[in-house]
């Protein structure tokens, strides 16, 4: 047993991809959670440990904060590399990187609750405009990262070979976060595939939303 | 002389942090522009090259497409490794991580060119909006990268350390970027002090914006 803390929200999409990272490793953590939609991460307390107030944040076992999913997911792998997360070749690094990055740069950062606040407050956007802009930027994601996936012959059962790795962990994390807003993958068979055979792995299952202490 | 190719635009931030990392290795390339106000990024010519239809794009000297700034960045040193981009130490390398893409993944992808633009077709934006909101978006990232920096003995010149690398890069680059929209960085005397040190190196005066081919 170590002695890492999760500052965690069920629903996050960035802590649910740290989780399965976490899980695939086979590491123990404390989960503690922060319930965005309260403003819980906003809370003095939470902004001392992590002056970002967001969620995942990672104190590791010698009390470091560690924040972003990417920087800790590279991190975990560095320091637990079995099973690793990343090919051990530059270029097939840099294509997991580069699939995990379409959605953890381009997809999430503007579909993010405090985005989807803003637009309402600023703009006076509804539930039927906010659907609509996460779907659009899922849409202009996803159309590019299934040409990429369908077309390449490094795909496998996964988005890089036969094991699951970063990549597969973004994926797997933003279809699932998709379903609020009723995403329709049939576009996107290979990503639809990819999805499937993650979620068909203990570690992904436990690391979904639903299966957290904070789920509603 | 190598025969990379990027597909570039003088004033895309992503863009702009490769620019500095070729430089930073010595590395030169063809650098191919696409206007992105004018839409040339979205011709089939170019979808063909890069199914993103976004810069930067680099086509290693194999004639690999890879993508995502920061997976090209690292796809950089893990082959041309000095001077290095990251530290050695798991810890410090995800230091250097966290800080970058506090940038990366928190600002810039928020304030990139097709959100703004989306904003104002979807939202009725007008200018002021649309600098409102970016400045909002610069100022909820670089109040959190100020007090990391600030508190932390890492901190040296750069932001990790005496010598330049990833996260360093991408300060300067959203920097760089803000001058468009008038951000004030009188809170961010850290930010201010890193930037001022990486614009008196070459590398990083050279991959400027106003140097570019493409400038305006």
């Amino acid at each position: 047993m170590n002695d890492i803390v999760l500052h965690n929200y069920f629903r996050s999409s960035t802590s649910h991809r740290v989780r399965i990272a976490l899980e695939m490793k086979g590491l123990t953590y404390k989960y503690v959670p922060h319930h965005l939609r309260h403003g819980e991460h906003l809370e003095p307390a939470y902004l001392a440990v992590n002056p970002q107030g967001l969620v995942p944040a990672m104190i590791w076992s010698d009390g470091t904060l560690l924040t972003q999913s990417l920087a800790i997911m590279e991190f975990l792998d560095e320091t637990q590399p079995d099973p690793p997360l990343l090919p051990n070749d530059p270029l097939g690094r840099a294509r997991v990187r580069m699939l995990a990055q379409m959605i953890a740069c381009d997809i999430h950062p503007v579909n993010n609750l405090r985005v989807l606040t803003s637009l309402r407050a600023l703009f006076g956007a509804g539930d039927e405009d906010v659907a609509n802009w996460f779907r659009h930027w899922v849409n202009e994601g996803f159309l590019p990262l299934e040409k990429l996936l369908a077309s390449s012959p490094e795909t496998g059962t996964f988005c890089h070979g036969g094991t699951p790795g970063l990549a597969d962990i973004c994926l797997a994390a933003q279809v699932t976060s998709n379903t609020r807003f009723d995403v329709d993958l049939t576009p996107y068979p290979t990503i639809a595939r990819i999805n499937a055979a993650c979620m068909s792995l203990p570690a992904f299952q436990k690391a979904a939303p639903k299966n957290q202490i904070d789920a509603e």
